[in-house]
Formats: structure tokens, C-alpha cells, sequence
């Protein structure tokens, strides 16, 4: 049975996943040993631990000049030691390059079935790639675990789903007869799936394979080759995802460079002359604005982006106010704010917010939130492991600067994790600014700080969330009301600057969190990014439609 | 019976149609009086005729400053004296913004019941579009009425149908049931798909409604208000599509500025000034590839061009010299060269052109060449209703210049049109030029101009034919060998250019020609221009899709 035959029901399953978006997932979330073996979480871990301080040697691709790695662990606050195969960009782009030609011929469906089986040698990784997580990015272990194991391997299935069902859109072929009165003209025709070429994805040092796998899975699946550039702080999850890709390509006879690894270092970063090379053809980028905003501006090239935005809260009226207090506290503490759709500006009418008790007042509310960021944050069962640690040094700056932005309301500290006492940790900053202040909100404040916003009335929180969405960027709104035109307002104003909005969470789920296969992530219509997880446009754009034709054969 | 309901078979022919790609054609393309009426030849002529020298005064816009038209006959040489109201680009962008919040939120069902509604009301003016076609482009009778009427109405119900479909792609909403284990989380979600906002389409002066109706309709179904910025050389066209969209829109309530028409004039063109508005989102373009790709390269606006192009023959192999000789003779001389489509580039290896008779010379072939196109030209019930007129003044001193260029083997001189004595006409004009002399011919010469270019073998023609189309563009292709492994390789070559190719055409169909419901025009992949019609791409890009969630109500 070839890998197409084998693995087809998951992907049209997926297909129709992608469609019907009600539930659907291809891999379990829960790190349970029933599901996944019950040493695979030891396992997983021995074999992080073993990699400390060593060469990664699984990569099976070519031109190999050196050896690098830079990663450092936000929880021990110590290098890994872990080195990875470097070559030179000429080198990257031959290799892709001659890959490419190979590649470009496969079928649809071997494409696929060789993607979704790499996907299955992933899935044996999870609990390792958890580690190396943890261990680059500073997630809690359940996070790293579900956010770049299942959920991840998720958004990837999704992207070769929808890349699939694109690449069947149009006939490969067809009989063209056109009555011309006394005779037909007919043609033979014939459409083929051109893929643009070479294709790079620049990962993140948060989400390292949650953020990469969609636009390598994409690219790969409609036939380009690509050259993954994680992030020099966030290497080894990617490095797996690369080596088990490289390992079914070549145990089915392909050249593994169709899928390369490329290292570098902050001091001596590869993206900008790899993505100005004249052959890199697609671009996948999630990162910072600024670099973000610079590849989409390079000519010639098709560019993905997911940057930073803005993400706002509008609280308006509420059914129970300490359970949205509670949600809220916890969708900004989980792994530190540093998620690209957590909350930062919340908006409370200067009036209060509507409860079936009567109205509760900015002050209340202000108090009832830190109340349970505190409560959160001291609860030794769950503090440590939803806060995690702080990927980047610049960002405990960041939380430290921004008690000058306005009025302290909460102070950020450090709490103890009992299982890394080196662990950077930072709890959330809360602070009081004014409306008026725009200057102060008005930009992606990333890590544990929430801003709390005095506003004239709802219509102005509604105005102020619309407008730093459409003007900085927005992936995620949350949404508090029970007055139904005051939902259809927000929805409304908020769905024309692009941002999907979440209403009345409480309970167990979150703004931050988003579902493959329902949830579109990102939407590409707002400055947070010119690109969606997966809707049709994030594949459409990686290969191109050329029709032959000739006279039919009489 | 509402709109959608008395069109929804037609609509849905069309989309069944889109992703068959066989013949399928909703508007009959012979100008015949058995499918159109007895009088319909003569009622439209007469239109067009009573239109010249007065105020065209069948819009339905608001806020007219004032009247203003500089069309002008290539057939008869003189003004049309035809004026259209003209407002400035303030009043067209707010009348545009209001008109949007209004469409933006009519149903996809409802959109496109307006949409073909408008497009049947077309079709009772195909022929008065015919003339109004000839008289601003100079094409012949048969093109005018084919590719400004039925053509262009075929296209515009694809953008329709391809947009439909997208709208429909994914459900307005969805209830989603996550097992977490000791209980589940449900959400009600809903998707939205949000347009951009204002659109502008602008037009070139060759083809006038077949070029523009597609961007207009495109944006239209997905939600846009529409500002038709026509060619000032060609405007009457497309005024008489935007009367009929503004009398549909009227007839149902709507505000008629969902679609308006800004008139400029070459002195005083608005194009720039209405792109680079802030509030306009997305632009359709045909014409020139200086302003095209200035146009691309503003920032934050959805950009969709047709540019120009470097078409190549490459001859290899022919079972019968003659009749390639006769359809490249007719493909270079239709319309005078003026079609985007039209070939320029004739590679033949200096062996000579194989046939079942042996080698026929380069020399022989341009002789057969060039005795077709003059036997073409001499023909007086053929020639003058072939050729055409040609549009643009300039477009004769290219011609002129064109001398310089190479050895001449063919001058361009004027036929007579027995019908239009005044008739600006120029036969084409054949060229033999080196392979080596490639400043000469990697350049668009719009017009008749042919270049006859001597090669080593047929892989320096395909080298060439490539290089030119990646490097500056191609739209169209035709090739003529009887060996399939030349015959893959031209496929696989040009498709990596993102050129189709015509293989071996003879008889009465023209690499020149392309047919909606099955031929991409321009693949968008080339710097011929970024889009296509109509792959889904040209429609999704057009909105955005947004998703909304919440608890599900217990």
C-alpha cells in the first residue's frame, strides 16, 4: 500500500473537517498514556536530556560546512549545548533548488501521503519536542506539549488538506468541443498546478512549530521545496519536524533537500539573504512587525505573514462578573502573555459594567482581575506550570519599563517553580491608563501586561478596539456583553477590521486559544499579518494554473 | 420570484461550467438575428449613433460636477463628442463608502440575482456596445460585438460564479463540540466573509468591457462598491454596463453608486489619485506595465493586474507548413496586433522547420508567412474587417520605428476599409532579427509588428521563449512540433514561466483566443500580471473571512 492509499480517509476527513469546521482533531491533545504509550512521556524526556550538549545529527541533507546552536533554556537560564549542521546560503539554495525539479513532479497524492506519514513519525516525537519546547520557548509542559505536538500536527494536516483539495480543484484534463454552427472546433486541453519554486518559513522563538509547520506543510504539499529557518532560540522542535520529513522522503527514494534545515545566529542572521535570493520564490514569516513589513514589501516574492497586533477586550455587560474576571486573569497569564492572541487592552466604561447584580465599577472590576491573577499566580499547583517562564530577556525589560505607562494597579513579581529554580518568570503588570492616552496602548506591549482603559461607553470601547486593529493589528478580541445589539455592533465593527472576536468566555476556554480545522487563525485583513491559517488563499498563492491545449485528435 | 431565484440555474450552469472546463457559453457569440432580433443591428447601430455629440444621461450617480468625454474614432478619425458626468475623487470615494455599508451587507444570493439580472440587460445592448466598441477601439465588427458583448458577459458570470462559490465555501455558522473528557466545551460559531471595502477598476482603451467587466463584477459579488475608471479613449462601453448595473441596482432599492463611473481625461487622469486614496482597497488594472507595477507596489491595497507581454511562437515541427503559415498569419493580423494575446516573438531554428515533405527553410517560412499576411490584407471582403483600426496614434509610430529594428522582410503599409475611408490602418510589419539581438525583441511592441528571430535549434527557441516570458512576461504561447518529448518540454518549460501554450493550431482558432469557463487569461504567475481570470484566487482575495464565537446557549 503506498502512503496515499494509507493515510486517505485521514485526509479526506481533514477535507471535510476543513469545510463543516465543527470539531475535529487527527491528534489527541492530552499527553495521556493510554494514548500515547506509557513511557513515552520518560522517553520523550531521556531523549530531550540526551541532546543537551551534542551534535544533532538526523538531518540527511547535504553540504554540510559547520556546526552551530545558540539555544538557551528560559527555565534553567542556561545554553543547551545542541548544535546543528550549518551551510552557506548558495549552498541551501542549490541543494533547494535541484530538490525543487524532483519534487515538482510528484503527484498530489504521493505528496500528500508522504507529508501526513511525516506527520505520523512526528506524532511518536510529541513528548520530546514537549521538552525541547519547554526548553526554548519557556511554555508550561501542557502547552509545549499540545501547541507543538497534537495541535500543531493539526494545523499541518489542515494545510496539506487544504493544499490538496486545491490541487484537485481543476481537471488535469479536458475535451473541449465548441459547436460552430457548420462545424466544432475541439481542443484537448490540459491544466497543471504550477509550483512557484523555493519557498523558506522563518519560525518564532514562542511557538516554534506551531507557527512553522502550516506554511512548510503548505509549500511542500503544492510542490515547492523549503528551507526552514526557526528561530536561533528555538531550534531543536523544528529540527525533529525537518529530520522525520527528511526520513520519509528518502525511505521512499527522495532527496531529503526537498525539506532543508537552515541554522543561524542573532549575530549572523541567514533570513534577509535567503529571502532577497532571486530564486526564494514564497516567504513564511512570523515575527515582529518591522522585519515582517520589510519581506512584504520585497518584489516579486509571495509573502506570508503573522506580525504583532494589539488584542483588545470590550466589556460591556456581563452574567457573572467574577467568572469573567477569572477567564480573563487567566487568558493573560497563560505562558506570560507571551501568546500572539493574548489580551492586552481591556476596555471598562467609565459607568461600570452591567451585572444582574447592578453595575460593578472600573475600580471593581480592576480589583476582582487582580484578585485572580493573584490567585492564579499563587496557587502552587497552577502558577508556575500556566505562566511557564519568559522566553526573551527583553521582555522582562519590557514588563519592568511598563509601569511608567500609566497608574500600577498590579506589580509584576517573580514566583517560585518548584521544578526549575532558575526559571525567568515574570507575573503580570496591570496598569490604569486613560482613553485619551492612545500613545500608551496603541502598540504591542508583548508579555504579561494588561492595560486597563477607562472609556466614555461601550461605543467607545467598541471605536478604540476597531481602530488599533485596524491600525496596529489585531489576531484576537475579546467580547463581553449581553445586550444583543451591542453584540451585533461589535461583531459587526470588529469583523471590518478583520478580527474575530470571542464573547462571553468563561469557564475553560480562552480568547487565546484557537482550533484547527474551525478556527482561522490570524485573518489577514489587519496589519497582525497578511495571512490565514488555513483558508484557501494560504495555499492558493504557492503554485499557479497554466493550461496547454491543442487540436483534439480526430 | 426574486432575482437570485430566476437566475439561480444560470448561476449554478456556471459553476458546474468553472470546474469542468469544457465549452460552456451563456451568451450566444454569434451576432445573430435569429438569437437577437431582426432589428437589433440596426437599433443598436442607431444608438450608437444618436449617442455621438450629446451627453450620455443614463447614470444614476450622484454628485456630478460636471461633463467631460475625449473619445475619439480610429475609424473615422474624429471626436465623438460623447461627454459623461464627472465628479471629483472626494465625491466619488464618500459616495462609494456610503454605497459600500449598504451592498456589504446583501446576501451573496441576493448580490448575484442583481449581478446577472444586470447582465441580461447587457445582452438587449450587445450590438449598440459593438459599435460603441469600434468606433473608441478600432476592432472589426465581429470582435467589437464578440469580445465587448457575449465574451465579456461570459466572463463577467464566471467572477460571479467563482465569487458565489468562495462566499458559499465555508458555513455562515457552525456548532462546535469539544469531548475535554469529564465534559465538553461548545461553542456556537459563525463566519463572516467581509469585503475589503472600495474597489476601482481601471480599464485600457483595446478592450474595454471584456478587460474590465471581471474585476467589476468580482468585487461586486464579494460586497465592494465599485468605481469603473474607464480608458478616456474608450469610455462608452463601460458606461452602458454601469447604467444597467445602476438600473438593476435602482429597480431593487439599492443605492445606484454600489457602482459608479469616474470619467477622466488623458490631461486630467484621476487613476493615480483615486489609488493611492486611502480608503480604496482594492484595484483591477489593464494597460501599461510602468503604471501596473506601480500600482502593485502600493502598500496595503489588493492589487490585480494584466500588464503587458512578450508572446512567442516556437516552430519546430508541422504536418502542413501551409496552413501554420495561414493561422500565424491570421494571429498576428487580427486586430492589428492589439490583442494582449497576439504573438510577436517567432523563433525558427536556422535548419529550418521540419515537415513530412523535409526541411522547410526559415527563409521559405517567411516567405509563406509573409504571403498569408498579404493575401490576408488584399482580400477586401477579409482584410479591413480583420485588421481593423488601429487605436492609438502611437501605436502607428511604433510601427514606423519598427524598421529599425532589423532586416525588414515585410513593410507595414494601409489597406482601404470600403466602409470607413478615414480608417487609421497598418498591415504588419515582419522583421528578421538575430537570437543574439535579444535588447531588440525582450520588449512588448504592441501592434502588428512580428519578429522573425533565427535560432540554433529549438531548445535555444524555448530558452528564449522562457526567458522572455519569465523576465518580462508572456500571456500566451503557441508552439508547432509533432514530436512529444520537444512537445513536453515546451510544456514543462513554459509552465514554469507560467505561460500556456497552443499547441499546433491551425484552422479557424487562434493562439490569440481564449474562452471563459475554460482558459485562465493570464496566469498571474509571470510579470504579465498577478492575476487571472478567473482562478479563485482572483475572487478570494477580494474579502476576508472572519469567525466569531461563543458559549453555545445550554
Amino acid at each position: 500500500m503506498n502512503l496515499y492509499e494509507k493515510h486517505k480517509e485521514l485526509i479526506n476527513k481533514a477535507i471535510t473537517a476543513l469545510h463543516n469546521r465543527t470539531f475535529f482533531a487527527a491528534y489527541p491533545e492530552h499527553p495521556s498514556p493510554k494514548i500515547y504509550g506509557e513511557t513515552a512521556d520518560a522517553d520523550g524526556r531521556e531523549k530531550f536530556q540526551a541532546s543537551m550538549g551534542n551534535k544533532f545529527e538526523e538531518l540527511s541533507q547535504t553540504g554540510t560546512s559547520g556546526w552551530m546552536g545558540t539555544e538557551e533554556s528560559p527555565y534553567l537560564q542556561k545554553d543547551l549545548g545542541i548544535t546543528y549542521p550549518s551551510a552557506d546560503v548558495d549552498t541551501l539554495i542549490d541543494n533547494a533548488e535541484k530538490a525543487f525539479h524532483v519534487w515538482r513532479k510528484v503527484s498530489a497524492e504521493d505528496r500528500a501521503g508522504i507529508l501526513v506519514e511525516s506527520l505520523e513519525r512526528v506524532k511518536n516525537r510529541f513528548f520530546e519536542i514537549a521538552y525541547a519546547t519547554m526548553h526554548t520557548t519557556g511554555q508550561g509542559y501542557m502547552m509545549a506539549f499540545q501547541a507543538s505536538g497534537p495541535h500543531a500536527a493539526d494545523r499541518a494536516l489542515e494545510a496539506v488538506a487544504a493544499g490538496f483539495e486545491e490541487l484537485k480543484r481543476f481537471p488535469s484534463a479536458a475535451f473541449w468541443d465548441k459547436p460552430m454552427g457548420k462545424f466544432n472546433i475541439q481542443l484537448d486541453k490540459e491544466w497543471r498546478a504550477v509550483p512557484k519554486g523555493i519557498a523558506m518559513v522563518i519560525g518564532c522563538s514562542t511557538f516554534p512549530t506551531w507557527n512553522s509547520v502550516p506554511g512548510v506543510y503548505a509549500s511542500l504539499i503544492t510542490g515547492n521545496s523549503v528551507i526552514v529557518k526557526p528561530h536561533p532560540g528555538a531550534v531543536l522542535p523544528m529540527a525533529i519536524v525537518v529530520a522525520e520529513i527528511q526520513n520519509v522522503l528518502k525511505e521512499n527514494g527522495f532527496d531529503p533537500n526537498i525539506c532543508q534545515l537552515a541554522v543561524d545566529t542573532v549575530d549572523k542572521p541567514l533570513a534577509k539573504e535567503l529571502a532577497e535570493h532571486k530564486k526564494m520564490k514564497i516567504i513564511d514569516f512570523t515575527g515582529n512587525s518591522e522585519f515582517g513589513s520589510y519581506l512584504e514589501g520585497l518584489p516579486g516574492k509571495q509573502v506570508f505573514t503573522e506580525k504583532t497586533g494589539v488584542n483588545s477586550v470590550i466589556l460591556d455587560s456581563v452574567e457573572n462578573v467574577d467568572k469573567v474576571a477569572g477567564n480573563l486573569a487567566f487568558a493573560l497569564s497563560l505562558y506570560s502573555g507571551q501568546m500572539c492572541t493574548a489580551p492586552q487592552n481591556f476596555y471598562i466604561p467609565e459607568g461600570g459594567i452591567d451585572t444582574p447584580e447592578g453595575k460593578v465599577s472600573f475600580e471593581e472590576f480592576a480589583q476582582k482581575f487582580i484578585e485572580n491573577i493573584n490567585g492564579l499566580a499563587d496557587n502552587p499547583k497552577a502558577g508556575p506550570f500556566v505562566l511557564g517562564a519568559v522566553q526573551n530577556k527583553n521582555t522582562c525589560a519590557r514588563v519592568a519599563d511598563a509601569s511608567k505607562l500609566g497608574k500600577v494597579l498590579l506589580e509584576s513579581r517573580a514566583i517560585e517553580n518548584p521544578m526549575f529554580k532558575d526559571a525567568r518568570i515574570a507575573t503580570p503588570v496591570v496598569l490604569e491608563v486613560s482613553a485619551s492616552e492612545k500613545d500608551k496602548f496603541a502598540t504591542e506591549l508583548f508579555g504579561p501586561i494588561a492595560l486597563l482603559i477607562k472609556t466614555k461607553d461601550v461605543d467607545e470601547s467598541i471605536a478604540l478596539a476597531k481602530e488599533m486593529a485596524e491600525q496596529h493589528g489585531a489576531i484576537s478580541c475579546g467580547a463581553y456583553t449581553t445586550n444583543s445589539e451591542v453584540k451585533e455592533k461589535i461583531a459587526d465593527e470588529m469583523s471590518l477590521a478583520a478580527t474575530p472576536v470571542s464573547f462571553n468566555l468563561t469557564g475553560g476556554i480562552y480568547m487565546n486559544q484557537n482550533a484547527g480545522f474551525s478556527d482561522f487563525h490570524v485573518t489577514g485583513g489587519n496589519p497582525a499579518g497578511n495571512a490565514s491559517f488555513t483558508n484557501p488563499e494560504y495555499v492558493i498563492k504557492r503554485f499557479t494554473w497554466v493550461g496547454h491545449r491543442e487540436p483534439a485528435k480526430a
